[in-house]
């Protein structure tokens, strides 16, 4: 188990860099987490470190209540959140969190992003959902995360006055969901400063969600 | 021929990095292809591939129906709309697609970029047009793209809720283009929010463009 | 005491690096401070030097009248604001100065940024307040500085037409303010494009800013 | 006279790549010049040429009617518009044109920035004006610039539909002043999205602007 620890490690702190390259994130905002598969532990970087400094050595890694069970430095602030998610959804392997600008801004307004894109039905399958408005310290943020997502094809979550927390069957497809969100949620936004943008059909975000979830991509024997 | 193909093959990897280099792409979004002269073949990127892992030997090699030839990937699921072009327009020698945000957003309300720059007649010499609003999955793309731009001036076509294609004479026009409509539909966007862009005479777009066709740059000899 | 000078200049010369990487600042504009712990002399940049030469040799090092004591070039020309703040604000360490674009269109508009995002009220407790108009030469923009942020949690002043001062226990603190004031004022800019951000509750800005500013990052002991 | 040639075609082809750095070009749009001091001579970019190619070797030697002097490449398509503002102004040795997005959509609407920033006093001291519509080909544009800047203290100046030219006393004063032009262009638009920036005093201008250009940065002894 511990070669596996080793590889999310790596990944995880890899997967930083992404938040990163895309400019979701600023100073040492934001965090991504993976679920240790098979076992009740996460790996989740470490608080107020600097994304420069991001190492596989200093993941922190976690059970699923959020206590560290292997780290020097403190976890993310948001541990508790990522914790809640992984003990809720039981198919959730990857989360992250951003305050990425033009996604906190429908957040700012507790509206959701509306899905007129064929690149958002593609990834989303429909709006952008909004979340409750809610404090950290305690369950409040990933009970208002797991809520707004039971049953929704989006693997965002625009919580209210916040920012954005992304699921994924690991963390590279949470990571994607979260640099897609911020591409959608400006365009979308973009879009809308000079008029309305195009409905789509539901049943035309119906058949892109379901090709793109079922046939995009490489299979994974190609791969 | 197989030389033309590896040059093609690194030429097309390259131009793949203009797309990052100008923010016209995320993730993994945004294709470029190329035709092999006098074959009926194209160059393409390989599906759900990273642009950092995009290198000569993972372009993908089809026929003009979009049959795999050669290459260990599945090609870009926008490889049939690649195939539709090449096989309706001998003229043009590349494609490229993307969702950059400014023209997506354009597209997203069905309204095509006004030539209100002299930039914009330069290498446009028109309206950047609307094409249709066309699910992937058949040749509608392919079709809305080929007869949009028949007759057209521009080599760039907003496709309806979705995103941009261009064409060019070879692989680096049709970036050149897809970079040149991104630029001129931020600069219009952005001059459009706080009042409207004065028009320009229909005679200037036509000399700008007839000049920017013949005259720029340097002469084949020169180089 | 030289060798905490030496380590300051290191400090403040990369500290400008950060202005740089986050877009606060072109050109030569925009400067970092930091004050030498016990000593009435403060470390600050060169006046009209570009970010690619900065290194800890030709940072200046004044007193807090801001009289050069050691250093080949001029100081900054906001040198005297800068001296100003450490002679009212013994708590202050470190100051900043720059023309952000978000920050500076508030500013000139002479309206504070509203505090509607909670990663605000981590950070700055309240809104970001405008201070007056105030010419450079005299002792105005320290004074300006210094009676706004009085009694005010926020480390952000918008100087009225001008731009940001940010202050901090030190440089870091400082220049990590400015990069969240950049961040905060873009995002509720976006965000009040389309509509009204929602307000936070006076209460739950309490809380937030009670927690981040006790409980966030690493215990000094941990590091 | 030669090795001041050699020393402006190297810095002539540095001074481009600050174009690419602030992002005020894309593809081979733009150009800088640079006048040879005491003689009939400019150094240019070479018509549509990639900005990662420019070297020193591939700079153009022009004469102030813009014939080529020496270089391989055909020059600027730009160029008759630099050497009709170095015939005109014998002040002025360096010219730069961008199509930069801000300063472009203010153009677009043929509207001048107004001067409401602390930062545009010093640099412009004056509104940025809009000079004519006016096509390549003759001297229309550089007779447009010239006549727009007699008497105006601002460096730069909006050709209507267009884009930006910048002079200087040499090619990095108008590089500078390309690069503020946007820099203002850009946060004048974002501040004036949400409301009126407060007007400045012409008084407070005019001290902001003799004080900058008489005082600002480091003597030239001290360098």
């Amino acid at each position: 188990m511990s070669e596996t620890i080793d590889l999310l490690r790596r990944r995880v702190a890899d997967l930083h860099q992404e938040l990163v390259r895309y400019g979701l994130v600023v100073w040492t905002a934001g965090n991504v987490s993976a679920r240790v598969p098979g076992e009740d532990l996460l790996v989740i970087k470490p608080s107020g470190v600097s994304y420069d400094e991001l190492t596989p050595q200093n993941m922190i890694l976690c059970d699923l209540d959020g206590n560290v069970v292997e780290g020097e430095h403190l976890p993310s602030s948001d541990t508790a959140a990522h914790a809640y998610v992984y003990r809720h959804r039981p198919d959730v392997g990857g989360v992250v969190h951003t305050h990425s600008t033009y996604a906190s801004a429908w957040a700012a307004r507790g509206e959701p992003v509306p899905c007129v894109l064929t690149a958002m039905a593609d990834e989303f399958g429909a709006e952008i959902p909004i979340g409750p408005f809610a404090l950290i310290g305690d369950d409040s943020i990933g009970r208002g995360i797991v809520e707004t997502l039971a049953g929704h094809r989006s693997p965002a979550v625009l919580m209210k006055s916040h920012g954005v927390f992304t699921i994924g069957k690991d963390a590279e497809a949470a990571v994607k969901a979260a640099v897609m969100c911020e591409d959608v949620a400006r365009t979308v936004h973009v879009s809308r400063q000079l008029g309305e943008p195009l409905p789509l059909a539901q049943d035309d975000i119906d058949r892109l969600n379901f090709r793109y979830q079922n046939v995009y991509g490489q299979r994974p024997a190609a791969q």
